[in-house]
């Protein structure tokens, strides 16, 4: 961790609690030269609003910081709005201002000025309706950097769940868990978890598809016909992966105590577990990309924006994990 | 608590863990008068190959004790096994033993003999192979006791989850979820909260089916068309429910704590996170039924019978919740 490394933080959508949340970190100093991507303007008078003084200092390309900051001292790539903001209400005139400060983060990854990124939320419904197509960070950040599959992953101290499926109805998830599938996203997650956890030999365990992973195909067979077939495929690869086990009786100290990341099979079999334990602290990472990109795991929180009465728990976990990340990457 | 009332305890597979968890439970006093319903030579031999002192006392109809059993000692209600047993060998021979000890408690609990019954766990496959249709404990009580429906609850210390559906693959899961099996369930989960465990009014936290509870009807419909709706007729009824909920944020503190349980719809959404925060003390608890009945939430763990290396955490949790339920009950 000795090695400098510019970040860029953004704080997403700006009438929900993002900015709230970046000024409220600011108040700390940070171990990195940490950047905002925002308007300065919207920093200033959310600031003002919630009643602290943070210092901003505007720096940008060919002007960046090779310090961190100090306590209540923020960075800032100014980046206008389209509209003022009303803390609480949606507009779809900022919505090009939200993808620009994307757009920046993601470029400036991709040509190393940043070691990595770390969002606050964002809006899709706001987007949408300003008419850009738009379906969430990931899907913006794979295709600007050119990414065929990513694997979505959220982590608390102690836990790692990485999702096979992610957001898609429940009756569709098992016809989704194809052996390609399974094994695209399993190489994925022990590719990253060597390259940018630095895990030499990442032991991962897989969840089963059904109840009782199938109790030998009474309950389903999609263990037997699918998962376990892959598994064994991926071993030969050199992948450590256990499973397919239950996934009521995985998630015990017993089992979690020998393994460095859980594969779930989707959604609701994964997240309430780490949410659980993760308690406001929980971290979205994004695997697969060429970039280190963390983000919070909660969403807008419209009616808090300007409140104060937020946890920056989450937001502070993703920092902090990707600074670790950018140590780690090889 | 001041009632003295008897309860049938059933260590189910004789060749597992059930009667070891017996005779380890008996090695402290309990605060009601508890039969084990099982053959006495097991019992003996078990507890010699453990190791351990437990004084065997014989009862039965027109002989039941009335004062709960000291430190060391256990009442046994003798039921003859049909072939000999070696701990970890499951045996075909002794599965008509097996469910002659499940009848005589359903059958001690309807006639009024026992205020409840705890059940240690039966292994499916060997009854099965004796050539008896067999598909769980709970399937055959609801038999037994001519119960329609029945609801699966996991109760740890904090938490309580019921769920709508259990044992089916994942991908008939969505199909199952019918506007009436919802109600029905939801029904006999608030029942059973007042009748069994004495709260008044219970307040039920209801899971909805797809990832983010639907995320209004763009990762899945059931929520607008099924669930919503059967909710809000129920509440029209009385009962007191929140949802759906995002399964992923339900189950964190904030909302927990104004609970008296969770009813999710299905297994894997429900169970993880119970068994994580049970941690080895989960009981199961089968509502709908005109008696008490819970039971350990773990298998017969064949290869450690007989070897002393196991943890009676479950079965404490069982008897307390069935004491407690025989209490409570109105």
């Amino acid at each position: 961790m000795s090695l400098t490394q510019l970040f860029a933080l953004t704080p997403g959508e700006p009438a929900g609690i993002g900015p709230d949340l970046c000024l409220l970190l600011a108040r700390q100093a940070q171990p990195q030269p940490l950047v905002a991507i925002a308007s300065r303007e919207l920093l200033a008078e959310r600031a003002a609003q919630l009643g602290i003084a943070i210092e901003l200092i505007s720096v940008g390309p060919g002007a960046w910081p090779d310090t961190p900051s100090a306590a209540g001292r923020l960075y800032v790539w100014d980046t206008p709005l389209g509209a003022p903001v009303v803390p609480g209400h949606l507009n779809p005139s900022n919505a090009a201002y939200v993808l620009e400060t994307l757009e920046r983060a993601g470029r400036g990854c991709l040509a190393g000025h940043f070691a990595g990124m770390i969002t606050a939320p964002v809006h899709k419904g706001v987007i949408n309706q300003a008419g850009i197509p738009f379906s969430g960070h990931t899907e913006f950040l794979a295709e600007l950097t050119h990414t065929e599959q990513v694997v979505m992953m959220l982590a608390t101290r102690g836990l790692r769940v990485a999702l096979v499926t992610t957001h898609l109805p429940l009756k569709d998830v098992a016809a989704t868990i194809t052996a390609e599938r399974l094994a695209r996203v399993a190489r994925i997650l022990d590719h990253d978890l060597r390259s940018k956890f630095g895990i030499p030999r990442p032991r991962v365990l897989v969840c089963g598809l059904n109840p009782h992973a199938g109790e030998g195909g009474h309950l389903g067979r999609e263990e037997i016909e699918v998962i376990e077939p892959t598994l064994e495929q991926l071993r030969g690869e050199g992948l450590d992966l256990i499973g397919p086990l239950p996934a009521d009786t995985l998630f015990t100290p017993k089992h979690l105590e020998r393994c460095d990341a859980v594969l779930a099979m989707y959604h609701d079999q994964g997240l309430p577990v780490l949410k659980f334990k993760g308690f406001g602290a929980a971290v979205n990472v994004t695997l697969g990309l060429p970039i280190i990109r963390t983000s919070v795991d909660h969403g807008t929180a419209l009616d808090l924006a300007g409140s104060g009465q937020i946890d920056s728990g989450s937001l502070q976990v993703a920092l902090e994990t990707a600074y670790q990340m950018a140590a780690s990457r090889r």
